[in-house]
């Protein structure tokens, strides 16, 4: 395995920048700043043609000037002075870069062409490089800060890659005032060199980051992105929020970064896949990622509330409910002992709502110690821990009762922090949140938040928080990915293939299609092709009526309300009526396909597609004439294990269709797994096929059966 | 109509206070300090039985020994003194209050005789009072807060009835930071003697108040609450968050108010009937709430995206799809005007990304105004305005270069901000909200929330607020309802109901059902009720075959799975047999149903139920096997107008099954619509039914027709 280019990259002993000088309101010297003042302890190099100084650094006039050669080179410099930069740094020995630069990929196809140059450079050199179009790296292990905002010098535990600068850098002031903390973070930009999957690789190694957190618009490595994804959900947790599924969010990603996107429901699957945590919203993405980051895990899914109001109370435990997690009722020993520290009309059953009061002893240590002694819940949460927020609050009305004291003296009359309050989560290793309506201006936020225990401004956020750290307890449960050997290839299919082809053919026929699969193992209905009414009435004698009819032939890709059709044919006068119907409705003579009539009111469906960066995806869902009503679907990357189907089962709203319902029996899901992963193999086997979509597959009994089968060839008149 | 005893409660033109000393850990001091500091311009009681003083204000030792009769008298003592102090105000001529104090309803059996109890003392004066265990009530007209937290002073257009204390008096400093202000707001407490509904009915006759948020842990006026909501929402918003739906959530509130809740659909149900919006957290509650009270109505659902930065341009068009709005792509004539304005890399399609800048005309000015001419959009988002709050910021890192001016010196090299900003939106009368990383330490930021522009820290949510925004554009345009008249009681159904009811039946037949449900009009199975063979085969030749054959007998509810049914009997032979299987399996000599046999791919499914508090509710949604399958169902409260039909078959998902699908044409939604309306007016008519279930309507052809029909009756037996 190669070294992750950013093991490199993100530690340069020494930094070149080009594009600083002393003015304040250009990009570089901002960025150039934030180097130098967040504590970074190599050496810094500007670069500039005129300048003898810059920020109080000696400048040197060109890249050959340099005194020795920098790790890193860092680019803020018109779009087409990139390239020939980029060369002089290979020249020289320079094996590191940042191209700050935009307008690039993002602006169209002349764009295009100069990114396609800056790469070409950049590989003849062995550089390789983050950007362009990007707000450049935070490593706050050796304080190395480039974006244009300052970041809190204190170093964290959460890892980012992120296809945003903006999420990277405008957003600092916000992460410090909620008090989160990066490791590592990347603004990865238009993606020339390094990408996404090189920097959640990077991030999977990295001891400092305890949780990673990746904002994505599109990935180019499907693939390889799950294969990395995979090697590190089991060992730590990985949140991703993504946006370019839907058609303005793929037009904005487009002219942002150029991120070729792909529809919501691949990367979905993918990360499910993967044991990603999808979440929605960049703030998500930030506080339950740190969440993950400074938390211990969550054994069990329940929840202890302990607030000084009723409100909060509810609604945490109603979002809790719709999470996944509980908020169980403490047992009576529990709430006997509970029942001696609050007020006789205060409820002790969990959520605990001791009503307001400004000793804090009991919100913040007895009741959290003995809840947590107890065993009862596996997360707290605290709303209403405050102290010096509300003194600020009140001073304007207190003020002269209390002599017109000042601000500052009135605080002084504030209680201290309860001693052991903010250490208590910490002893007990358990997890613990906060939900408050003040901010840092209250001593008690600012010491929970110092000390790693998340603070949430809307109670809710609290339980979903959890909700994504009980999450990854559940996928570090799951069992681990093992490597799936592909059965050979099979002489049959790849005839068969081969034979549509060379007739010109764009898909299998259904009879072909299904003689595909059945040579990969899986049961298909009996069926025959007959040409004429005798060999019709001889194929229906053999298979049994009642019969299904259907016209066969591979241009008819989509038989149903076309009279192609004949279900539940009963006896041979019927056979006859049908197949002349068919045969004219089909406008000539057509091959008609006998097949049993299957029995069973459970249909199913798998199908394959292809996406651009990623290998063959099967997809599974509910089949039948419900298949368009509750699109009622998931989706993984071929090619698939046990594991991966077993999700896929519980993935669908309708997998109680697959236990014992209404008097039919257990599905047969051995039989379907043999199926939706057969779909991935053929796929894998035989990169000729476009696409694969079996439904409906009939639970016949118990056992499943593909009732009618497509498979496209992939076009190779396109371009 | 009564006039809503809000007006006189909120109004009050002095107000005696029962519980305020002059020590300030004394709840009902602080309270009193808040009523006193906010600008109150009535007169104030304290009333003390020692104090002389209370607060510089002449105290009373007693109710009695008042100089005036109060308007509100405001209770903060002891739970076992409210009846006698509440009774004493009474006899002075006091006609509201507001009691605090907790410890009644929602702590167990002796808290509700109390509550009763200062309920009837109340009644007996013709006292309305607010609570008790309640925060009391803020009206920003008159600068009146009584509770904990002083609020901002301006007056707001946001009204508030909450069933939570803590949401109308802890949260006033986050909604101050948020520039969030209310009109008026009611915290209403275990709702002894003034209810959520009258809190609704107030705020929507109140015209400071623009938009109505409720945050509600349980209704009991269930009926009165959907006449009074829909009497408000076709001219003003309400939005709701309801959390006593969930077990936990149920727990929480019960000991928070004693609430009684309903299952999560009911209030679904509710509110979208009434055309409440629905929201899933406070911080949702509250910013919706404000972005409908403080901007024009979204004519369509086109939203405009300027920025500075891609992730957010990408993440906010990601999320408009997800909430049903679009970020349409600007036409060609608007992009090449924009073009103008912006650096040659930057996006012009919509939406706009500026790159980041510190020059502020283009972002806030000179663009939107552009595109708000344009009629392109109906709503605007601005990401990335930020002057002072950036300045703040990068301050530690310009201090030398800036010859170590101080931060106020720094600050004054900030551009002012861009003349016009704050005013356009209000200019072109077009819906406006900012998304920011910097908050009130930025000029911007405080500038628009100062000027009733909502403020965002998290890109997405401007989305979602602007969801609410065009939801309620479209509750606007429904039809207007309209009072329903019940049909007139129908002999034989009631003689049906009685012949059971002397039965001793807990049901009706499937049989007697059906009469019933016929004798209102509505469509069932053809059928005839056969006690012997001979009377089977008589019904089966009269029906034709092939029939479906049923044991009919009220005690058998459920009849799949046991052999007590058998569908698509052919001819003679096969009814006999299957006549005597029916006989057999049931045990006994029941009669059997002989029915016509439907044919028809689509099922529903329609149903009553009643809840506590509520009147009867009407479920519809896809029946069949798949009814428990994808529980795809929505409930209103009867009587049922088309309108409110109309919008149960878009609620399902399942609702392209009502068009013309796969070949099957379009449903009979005027008959289906029949069936519907009459489970309500059965319902209603006959206080006797607890419940109804129709399942399966099985769609034939085009008509809908009960196949199967459970009636149960109320039990008389029970308590």
């Amino acid at each position: 395995m190669n070294e992750n280019p950013l093991h490199l990259l993100m530690n340069p002993k020494s930094i070149a920048v080009v594009g600083a000088n002393n003015s304040i309101v250009k990009m570089g010297t901002v960025m150039a700043l934030n180097i130098l003042k967040q504590g970074y302890q190599g050496k810094f190099f500007p670069i500039h043609p005129k300048e003898k100084e810059i920020l109080g650094f000696k400048a040197y006039p060109s890249v050959e000037a340099l005194p020795e050669v920098p790790d890193l080179a860092m680019l803020i410099v018109p779009a087409k002075e990139v390239a020939s930069i980029l060369e002089r740094f290979g020249k020289i020995g320079t094996r590191s870069a940042i191209v700050i630069t935009a307008g690039f990929k993002e602006t169209g196809k002349k764009g295009r062409d100069m990114e396609k140059e800056i790469g070409e450079t950049a590989s003849r050199y062995g550089i390789r490089f983050v950007g362009p179009n990007c707000m450049g790296i935070i490593n706050s292990q050796i304080a190395l800060n480039t974006t244009v905002l300052p970041m809190v010098k204190e170093p964290g535990s959460l890892g980012f890659a992120s296809q945003s600068g903006t999420f990277v850098s405008q957003v600092l002031p916000y992460l410090r005032k909620r008090g989160i903390r990066f490791s590592k973070a990347v603004s990865l930009g238009n993606e020339a060199s390094i990408n996404v999957v090189d920097a959640l690789e990077y991030l999977g190694e990295d001891e400092q980051t305890k949780a990673i957190i990746l904002y994505i618009e599109g990935i180019r490595e499907g693939e390889r992105f799950l294969e990395v994804a995979r090697r590190i959900t089991p060992h730590k947790p990985i949140l991703a929020q993504y946006v370019g599924g839907s058609s303005s969010g793929a037009r904005a990603s487009l002219s942002h970064t150029g991120a070729m996107t792909g529809p919501d429901f691949l990367y979905d699957g993918l990360f499910k896949q993967a044991g990603i945590i999808r979440v929605y919203s960049i703030e998500d993405l930030y506080s339950h990622g740190w969440t993950l980051a400074t938390q211990p895990p969550m054994r069990g899914n329940r929840v202890g509330v302990i607030t000084n109001s009723g409100g909060p109370s509810s609604t945490i435990a109603y979002t809790s409910d719709s999470v996944g997690l509980q908020v169980p009722r403490f047992s009576d020993g529990l709430q006997k002992e509970i029942r001696k520290f609050i007020e006789p009309y205060a409820s002790a059953a969990n959520p605990i709502d001791l009503t307001f009061d400004l000793r804090m002893e009991n919100l913040t240590v007895t009741l959290p110690e003995l809840i947590m002694k107890s065993g009862e819940v596996d997360a707290i949460v605290l709303h209403g821990v405050m102290m010096t927020g509300y003194m600020r609050e009140v001073y304007p009305h207190f003020k002269e009762m209390a002599g017109n004291i000042s601000l500052e003296e009135f605080l002084k009359l504030s209680l201290p922090i309860v001693p052991g309050a903010l250490e208590l989560p910490h002893k007990y290793k358990m997890p613990m949140l906060i939900s408050t309506f003040f901010d840092w201006e209250d001593n008690y936020t600012t010491g929970y938040r110092d000390t790693n225990t998340p603070i949430f401004y809307c109670p809710e956020d609290t339980a979903r928080a959890l909700g994504s750290l009980y999450r990854y307890t559940k996928i570090k449960e799951r069992r681990p990915f093992s490597k799936i050997n592909l059965p050979t290839t099979n002489g049959l299919a790849s005839s068969l293939i081969k034979k549509a082809k060379t007739n010109g053919q764009k898909a299998l026929d259904e009879y072909a299609a299904k003689k595909l699969l059945a040579s990969y193992g899986v049961m298909v209905t009996k069926e025959e092709l007959a040409t004429t009414m005798e060999e019709a009435l001889a194929a229906a004698a053999k298979i049994g009526y009642p019969v299904a009819m259907k016209a066969c032939s591979w241009e008819i890709m989509h038989k149903s309300g076309k009279g192609l059709i004949a279900l539940n044919v009963e006896n041979e006068a019927g056979l006859k009526t049908e197949f002349q119907n068919i045969q004219k409705n089909a406008g000539r003579k057509e091959p008609v396909l006998i097949q049993e009539m299957l029995k069973g009111n459970r249909e199913f469906m798998a199908g394959m597609t292809r996406f651009a960066g990623f290998g063959p995806c099967v997809i599974f869902g509910l089949g039948g004439i419900f298949t368009e009503v509750y699109n009622d679907t998931t989706l993984r990357l071929a090619p698939l294990g046990n594991a991966d189907v077993q999700e896929m089962f519980s993935d669908i709203r309708a997998n109680k269709l697959l236990g014992e319902f209404r008097g039919m029996p257990k599905v047969a899901t051995d039989k379907l797994f043999q199926i939706i992963q057969a779909v991935g193999n053929v796929a894998l086997l035989h990169p000729e096929i476009a696409e694969i979509d079996l439904n409906p597959i009939i639970i016949n009994g118990a056992e499943p059966v593909i009732a009618d089968a497509l498979i496209v060839l992939e076009d190779n008149t396109k371009p």
